[in-house]
């Protein structure tokens, strides 16, 4: 049996260790996420595990069993400057609670192999680019693009990883990790508020959510504010106002769509100035393909019309995309009835954050996450919380979900 | 007669000794601009001018004339930086040229005192504090909240004013320049798209409007963009774009009015989250003081509204406010004379920009501005232009204005 306290225990041990008064400090690459990974090495001592850092300083542990037939179960120690005390650690310290209660329970030798993955770097806090270690395990990483990043102070991304033992040209053999992986399973905070309104503790996550990520600029012309009347302008900035109102009726069309317009910038932008030109930003995310291509197509069409009637013109800029990567529907009903049997009830959610679990399934490993509540929705931030029971409900969840995959393999080998 | 011609090629000169590919680079407290002082200080030598700095390096020429009864034209060699040709110099040029056809015609002893002013640092370029020269003239410059402002380099206004010759704590003396000053002309560029599409050369300006500039700022809740549903956001942004719009009907029911928001700074402003607080700023000018303080009201109410309809708080912060500066009736009547005897129409407009004639008047000197049509209504820009005949009519017609500001004396001392 897992013990859910010993959870709660390591989180809080981990906190104190990592956190200031801003919150938790475990930025990847930095010695607050190095002393992270070094205390948690230390968990390990007593179990029997092997354990090494891949190339892309992804940390595997691996309880072997009878089979080589391997189950995976992974998050993320690192944190976004000033973060949370839950969001990824709290999937991998429970992740070491299942480890920990197989080793028992099967007497160091499980029927199939179990392995725990701390992915490195997930949250892009220094560097801007998120899910680095896993999409190194799936070879989906670019590290050409990459490999020139700064961070605020001037540092690259090579010279960092450097500094932690990385060789870039050489984390793409990570991917030799995937030998006889056959399922994987990731437990996350939810970091939205949809759970608490529920007053459900738990959900099933359907797949993670298509993004598109665009850079949106309207040109105008730049006037002096006192001398031109407002027939004779060309304010981009109200045809950037005009698509940051449209964008939510467009989303609002679809139960799960959210669309965003996170950053505007005016220029010459000074008090006494019509803008001439104003740089926004547009995040859509669905689970629905076809939904998210229909969305973007509008917010397109709406930008062009608007640019029109202000007599301006507009320039988009993709930024990123990923297509929407649903989970696997058999873990899918696994997961729904670990949830039921712990808790009663039980909801299924797309995730509108991405989490490595997306990297993992995107390469056809049967992936399935679970999300316990957050409350106020707020993550990434040193408010993010959980009620301390629904961890454990979600721990005790977390190890039926794992316990119920090997279950089938054993009956269907 | 005066000779517009001469006044051409002044300009010319001028622009080629402080210009440069992009503009003109006449800050005011800088090497470029104590060199148009230098250079136009030359100009003066063939005349019977006394001329000197005042304390707030305000530079004054005088011609004395049988009375001490003092008529005073005036603008400003200072520019913004990559600036136009035109703006402040042309009134000055004109002044100059209007000066000498007097000492001319009345061999250098006018029935009245004549005097040229170029205002110190009417466009605030370096430490944006405008109508500095002109403001300590009329005693409204309040320098204890200024001496510590500093330019981009970290350089006080205090330290540049000093490198000079000029001791902050005695601008204040300039109001004893006020002494006998009984009319003040200004001759400017439009610095506006009216003039040309009316297709006229030449304006009255009936004042300078009144402005109100504010600061607005809308807190919402910073929220992850993937995990957040639309119904549960507080957009800070939401708020702000609504003002944006809102703002241009308040402005349009009047027909003079101008509403700009010029900047919008979004925060964290970043792509992946939705706007927790959105900085933006207001400016509103009209003529009218009841019309102005019914759009503020108006605004205020809106932003109170969308504040209230996104669950966002909304707070204002006054930057800056001017009251509306009506110009002298007599003037007005005699600058609308003097433009229909030189080009046949006239036109009647409120400034939009500021003017030093703004701070001139506000002590109760009878003051009128002329403006002189701009092309494309460009300006604080190298593309800032003036079709070359609609200047040497602007020279004729102020030379007139002059002319019949002196007669009106003579017929009624």
């Amino acid at each position: 049996m897992v013990d859910p306290k010993t959870v709660l225990r390591n989180l809080d041990e981990l906190r104190s260790l990592t956190s200031d008064e801003h919150g938790a400090q475990r930025v990847a690459w930095t010695p607050v996420w190095l002393k992270a990974r070094a205390w948690f090495e230390e968990k390990l001592k007593s179990l029997p595990v092997e354990h090494h850092y891949d190339s892309a300083a992804n940390h595997w542990m691996t309880l072997k069993g009878e089979s080589e037939k391997t189950l995976v179960i992974g998050s993320h120690l690192d944190s976004v400057p000033n973060g949370g005390w839950l969001d990824g650690c709290l999937g991998v310290l429970a992740g070491l609670e299942v480890l920990t209660s197989f080793a028992k329970e099967y007497n160091g030798k499980p029927p199939y192999t179990m392995r725990l993955v701390d992915w490195a770097d997930e949250e892009g806090a220094r560097f801007g680019r998120s899910l680095f270690g896993s999409s190194a395990f799936a070879g989906s990483h670019t590290i050409d693009a990459d490999r020139v990043r700064t961070d605020r102070e001037g540092t690259t991304l090579e010279a960092a990883l450097q500094g932690c033992g990385v060789d870039v040209d050489r984390i793409g053999e990570s991917c030799r990790e995937q030998k006889n992986i056959a399922a994987y399973l990731e437990l996350h905070i939810e970091q939205g508020p949809i759970l608490e309104k529920l007053q459900k503790p738990l959900a099933v996550v359907q797949g993670t959510k298509g993004v598109e990520r665009w850079a949106i600029t309207f040109h105008g012309q730049e006037a002096h504010s006192g001398s031109t009347p407002m027939a004779a302008r060309r304010d981009a900035l109200a045809a950037a106002a005009k698509l940051a109102l449209e964008i939510r009726p467009i989303a609002r069309k679809h139960s799960q769509s959210v669309a965003t317009m996170g950053s505007v910038k005016t220029f010459p932008g000074i008090v006494t100035a019509v803008v001439g030109r104003c740089e926004t930003t547009l995040d859509m995310r669905d689970l629905d393909a076809g939904i998210l291509a229909e969305m973007l197509r509008e917010a397109r069409e709406a930008s062009e019309r608007f640019a029109g009637e202000e007599r301006c013109s507009v320039e988009w800029s993709k930024i990123w995309s990923i297509e929407p990567i649903p989970f696997h529907p058999d873990l899918i009903q696994l997961c729904e009835e670990a949830i039921v049997e712990t808790a009663g009830v039980s909801e299924q959610l797309p995730s509108g954050p991405l989490h490595d679990a997306a990297e993992v399934a995107r390469i056809g490993i049967p992936t399935v996450m679970m999300f316990v509540q957050s409350l106020n929705g707020l993550s990434h931030n040193r408010a993010e919380d959980t009620n301390r029971a629904h961890i454990e409900q979600a721990v005790i969840a977390f190890n039926r979900l794992a316990q119920k995959t090997i279950g089938c393999w054993t009956q269907h080998p």
